[in-house]
């Protein structure tokens, strides 16, 4: 050492009793494992997005996180509200991404049947089936579309997107019931090998549940499934309901209106059904996957949690984590460059493993 | 509805200016992007990972990360105190894993050879490199070979661990020199889809390091790479810097320890060069990569960064997040389930891409 002394010396004394508690003695100097204690902090904007990502990143909370309705009725009035709001951000984004939307209805299901104006002949032959997100109460009718446009645009493969049945006109498993008619009425037309199922978060969970309820009916698998930043766990358990708390400006916190709106789905039903909580479930057999999440999603734990089940289970499971983004931010607008890249990767994903 | 009057419809108007907030309307309602201010909070040991991982998770935080020594000296002292510790607990690793380990020279480097007692017949012309981590400071000698004796012994893999020079013995390039003069030695007796290169920390930036110095050398790449949770950025960029600041319990902060032993290593060096912030490097061509990283690394939003390079560069990439775990957690000790389900990932992604 260049210095000598006293107090160098009690400098080293300190360096060794400080690096004691780095790699391999963690846990031999450490007593019961202890809640942390994190305090107040600041988070900028992050610069390491783009400009667009920024403005999402960096926008308030969602106002009104905290509503924790207790009825059907309650959230179908809320659910119409923005219904009506995104409305009137659709036929731009379909324009922008020469995607035309019609509804329909598949074994007494309604659907909405959206289209890419060119699909290349490697395509002809797959269909994706959508499950909207929204804690299984929001985005009703047409306004749940906006993913299977962004997929129908950015992949241009044909979309299916499921209307399915949500509070007050029916509870669980009603949800789940209407993917799967539909998931039953595609497999009479199309190989499982060129069917895929996509959605974000209850999407994303409904997508799993599916996967575990075919398996319980003897159904074939789909070729590949996209379950993005799925509510894979609604009794509250996973790191990130922590780390993330107040962080995440879409879901805010465990304890906000998604986690309420899902009581009311789950209607009396247990939370930790894996029918209701997919992370739970017996994953082997699953079809190749690709997640998507953020670094500050609420549900980035349940993300990677599913991840590690699949990769348990032997499932070719790729993981997508987006920097900075809060819940489901990867789909937010099409204008976005992070929602192109999101859906080139799951587009990607799908081109490697549908028909095969 | 079933209530009705003025208060409910007055929270509908409020549920419509609250889901205004949720998907596609986000960036409509904000203005310039804002700080987010985030209150004290708790964080509970998570209850989903394994007990032996619980006592990992829930250690105090590292003592003295905030020692900012500004010499090479200093920090070789510290480093040796450190290694006399880690050095106690390698003989037992060993013995669990089946491992034994040799000094030698491969072209004037100082390497140790780490061999696993049963070599499968697949991996018998396999050879992994290991470059260690600890901020370009920290374990020297044999205190570096933890990592290589975990690989070698879950991967069943012939390891060179390469015990590169650091301050003050010498500073920025030298690790890297000494990790590409290994490099080059390994390759005039292995086939380079034969050759994976990885580690930890400093070690996944060295990983990466090695890449864009083999290009610019016009060295053909490895058949692989491991590069876990890398310093990718020391400019302090990443969102993960200021989310998981003083969560991580390992660097707890971007203005602890690891980043003022960096600045000693560069010594004087612009620390945004590739070669030392490899997440601005070109990685077009790298080989097929395995990136492992944690919920509360401080470092997770500078792994993602890079599998996201990694991605829109072309290359095959994997990534592993692991639930709750701090900076490089996964291979702390090797009697944690999730050291085992870590190395055996990187095992399989080697197993599946060399030699091809």
């Amino acid at each position: 050492m260049q210095v000598n002394g006293y107090m160098k010396k009690s400098c080293v004394v300190l360096a060794l009793l400080a690096m004691a508690n780095f790699q391999g003695l963690a846990q031999a100097n450490s007593g019961a494992p202890e809640p942390l204690q994190v305090p107040a902090k600041t988070l900028p904007v992050p610069t390491d997005v783009s400009p667009e990502m920024q403005k999402i990143i960096g926008a308030p909370r969602r106002a009104g996180w905290d509503k924790l309705w207790t009825t059907g009725e309650e959230w179908r009035a809320a659910a119409n509200a923005q219904a009506a709001q995104t409305m009137q951000t659709l036929p731009a984004m379909r324009e922008r991404l020469h995607v035309t939307v019609k509804p329909a209805t598949m074994d007494g299901v309604r659907v909405f049947l959206v289209t890419p104006d060119v699909i290349p002949p490697e395509h002809r032959d797959k269909v994706l089936i959508h499950v909207h997100g929204g804690c299984y109460v929001l985005f009703p009718g047409e306004s749940g579309t906006s993913e299977a446009i962004l997929m129908a645009g950015f992949g241009h493969f044909k979309v299916i997107s499921v209307d399915y049945r949500m509070p007050p006109e029916a509870y669980f498993p009603a949800a789940l019931d209407d993917a799967m008619t539909v998931y039953k009425a595609v497999l009479r037309t199309a190989k499982p090998k060129n069917v895929a199922v996509f959605g974000t978060s209850a999407g994303g969970a409904l997508t799993l549940e599916m996967m575990l309820r075919a398996k319980q009916m003897g159904l074939p698998m789909p070729g590949a499934i996209a379950p993005g930043t799925p509510m894979s766990d609604v009794t509250k358990t996973g790191d990130s309901f922590y780390t993330n708390e107040l962080v995440d400006n879409v879901l805010v916190s465990r304890d906000g209106f998604c986690d309420a709106a899902t009581v009311v789905y789950a209607h009396g039903h247990d939370l930790s059904d894996p029918l209701l909580s997919p992370v739970y479930g017996d994953m082997h057999g699953f079809p190749p996957a690709i997640l998507s999440t953020g670094t500050r999603d609420l549900l980035l734990s349940n993300t990677v949690r599913v991840h590690r089940k699949l990769r348990e289970a032997g499932v070719d499971a790729a993981l997508e984590v987006y920097e900075g983004q809060s819940h489901a931010q990867y789909q937010f607008d099409d204008r976005v460059p992070e929602t192109k890249e999101a859906f080139g990767e799951i587009t990607a994903f799908f081109d490697k493993h549908l028909g095969h």
